[in-house]
């Protein structure tokens, strides 16, 4: 029988993968900037506050004159006035004085601290009485306590959020520079495959792994180049492949890279001048006839024809792949949140490779529980019903129905 | 001193939440759907196969004729001829017979399984030898397997991921109903605040909650209306507010909930015709100062003004609301993907609130382990070390060190 070229484990892949050139930043609006990959380490133009603020509505006080403060002997301060927010307080407080204070108001000088106004209570014209003691800075965001001028307030790689989002703008930061999406070629090959809008004739099927692949190509960042169903034909796979590799960041192809007749990506992949072949066959299941080259540099994924495997493979390797383009640290495990369950039926597997397998999220006694989702590997409907997938790593023989699994959320 | 109006549990948040309609659907192309919420259960139109395919490269037979077939004895067919891919076959396999087969070809008349093209072998000139049996249906995937005429493929109210267009785009289904995206309007209020493009005068500060919340809205699947910041002036407000109510679904307000006496949202929103306050402070910490109302069935938040309140209300209550609105089920939990973790270190918490502990998620001895991020409520950089939060019961007064807890992520 004929034999994969060079049949990789999925450590020899991410070791592969490690070693693609990440992407060139550029310059987006801060509001645009969510989710995407910090292209440098950011400091902080300036101290934020920029002077202390109260961090509750309340009294601005000199911690000392509430020493000893309580219900039955509290402290009498007079009234110096009330700080108003939006400008930074005339009035300073001294010593057995207090000023009343909002949340988010800027301390006046002589305070060094904020009572809470449910310690405080009314204590006739002009005075205020305090029910408990405060320490120095209590109830105060010192100068420059959330971002100093000078830190690094958000480091290179790290995906931007909704309170980076807000830091930054705190900051006067209203623009950033991220990693480039990275723009993939998707493209089916197959003899077989008809584009979505047509119908097929007998004996023909329409293209699934464009859509699902374009779709979790969008869920990790990227943008996606639609191509359409190319035939098992090297001439016209050859020509595809070129125009991909000349507009796209990424080229992913599925079908056509197991060991069959048909199968001609690697010829193809290989006669382009710099190719690299990394791994011809995974030892994983599903996804074993997976093809990863480089030509010129530029990454080629050859993903199996199965829809499933497909998917299965592009959400282990791609998805980290396409974030390690984009500046984010690329982990071996496979993306996605993880949750723990107990594992509702035992699992076999063959050693030698990694296996996937899907699993349904169930509560059982209030515990989370991995039900294995079985079903033939050509069947998309147990990916649909499945909540995520478990790994099986290469060496294990299978698990036991109770251990604990990590389930990688789809 | 003042106090909150109608100060509610979360559950009654949620209660009053749940209340508020879904949004209506609409239809958009395959390609956009994901990560939309399904508006109807969706039938597939046609049998998936529509005809029996094989699940892997091989030969197609009668599994009658490789009973016993092994090493040593194997059985040993004539070969009827190869089924191409694209086609159905024109050739049959009658008794003792077998035909060349690859991945997703489909079975020829009289094939009822297949056997791996590993457990097959050359036997001189138009014969194969089987060493191993198979059972009827083993390696094909039965006409209708993955997906019969009339079945519910994807329910309504199901967030569409990969695998979900994938299986649309097999069944030919090129546009999906999902539920309108919200569009929500965000608005920061303050005298304090100045738009993030103005440098502040002394006193003043940037606005950060417009653009953190606007970023939160846009990771739930919402649309953005920003707003400038409005001052804090009843007039001004309402006209903010009047402006919003007639375009957006949903309004999120920030500042002024709390019961200062520049607090004018609650009064604000209760002048307008048709308001409804459900919660004028909620029980939990931070984000006690939270207006949830209704003013002519459209739902407004009124965040505090604390940029870490603000984005800790909107992550537990804004995230699930907007998941709501299109479609998802409502969660009494917050949103967000879930780790369990070993606490670090003991946590104290007050009875009667609902604590939202920021922790940073850290391997020790090679378990996760979630240390608490310590610091004063109004540093967002706390919120920006953090990998995301625990929740603290109601009830509760603290949790141990090396309790288990769950984090969830940001």
């Amino acid at each position: 029988m004929p034999e994969f070229f060079t049949v990789a484990t999925p450590e020899q892949v991410f070791k592969a993968l490690s070693g693609f050139r990440r992407l060139a930043v550029e310059t987006v609006a801060l509001d645009d900037a969510l989710h995407r990959f910090c292209g440098t380490d950011i400091t902080s133009p300036e101290d934020l506050p920029p002077l202390p603020r109260s961090t509750m509505d309340g009294y601005a006080v000199r911690a000392a004159d509430t020493f000893g403060a309580s219900d039955s002997l509290p402290a009498l301060l007079d009234l110096a006035g009330a700080v108003a927010m939006g400008r930074v307080p005339e009035i300073s407080v001294g010593p057995n004085q207090a000023a009343a204070i909002p949340t988010g108001g800027f301390l006046p000088r002589g305070a060094d601290a904020v009572v809470m106004v449910e310690y405080s209570g009314p204590a006739g014209e002009g005075s205020v009485e305090i029910f408990r003691p405060v320490t120095t800075g209590e109830n105060v965001l010192g100068k420059a306590e959330d971002a100093a001028r000078g830190d690094v307030v958000i480091p290179a790689g790290k995906r931007l959020l909704p309170q980076d989002i807000g830091l930054l703008a705190g900051l006067g930061i209203t623009e950033v520079s991220v990693y480039r999406r990275p723009r993939a070629a998707v493209i089916s090959t197959g003899d077989e495959i008809v584009p979505v809008t047509d119908t097929p004739s007998p004996g023909r099927i329409r293209d699934i792994n464009s859509h699902s692949i374009a779709a979790l190509v969008r869920a990790a960042g990227g943008e996606v180049e639609m191509f359409d169903p190319v035939p098992d034909d090297p001439v016209l796979l050859r020509a595809a492949l070129e125009k991909a590799l000349a507009s796209a960041d990424v080229v992913v192809l599925s079908g056509g890279s197991s060991v069959g007749e048909r199968d001609h990506m690697l010829n193809v992949v290989t006669s382009l001048s710099g190719a690299v072949v990394h791994a011809h066959g995974i030892a994983i299941s599903p996804g074993k006839p997976t093809l990863i080259a480089a030509v010129g540099g530029k990454p080629v994924f050859g993903l199996p024809g199965h829809p499933v495997s497909a998917l299965v493979v592009a959400q282990v390797f791609l998805t980290p792949f396409l974030g390690h383009l984009q500046g984010e640290e690329l982990k071996r495990t496979p993306a996605g949140a993880r949750v723990r369950a107990a594992l509702a039926s035992s699992i076999h597997s063959a050693q030698g490779r990694e296996d996937y397998v899907r699993v349904k999220l169930e509560e059982r006694q209030g515990l989370p529980t991995a039900r294995p989702v079985f079903g033939k590997s050509g069947m998309l409907s147990t990916l649909v019903k499945a909540d995520g997938f478990i790994v099986l790593p290469i060496h294990a023989e299978g698990l036991s129905a109770g251990e604990t699994v990590e389930v990688i959320l789809f």
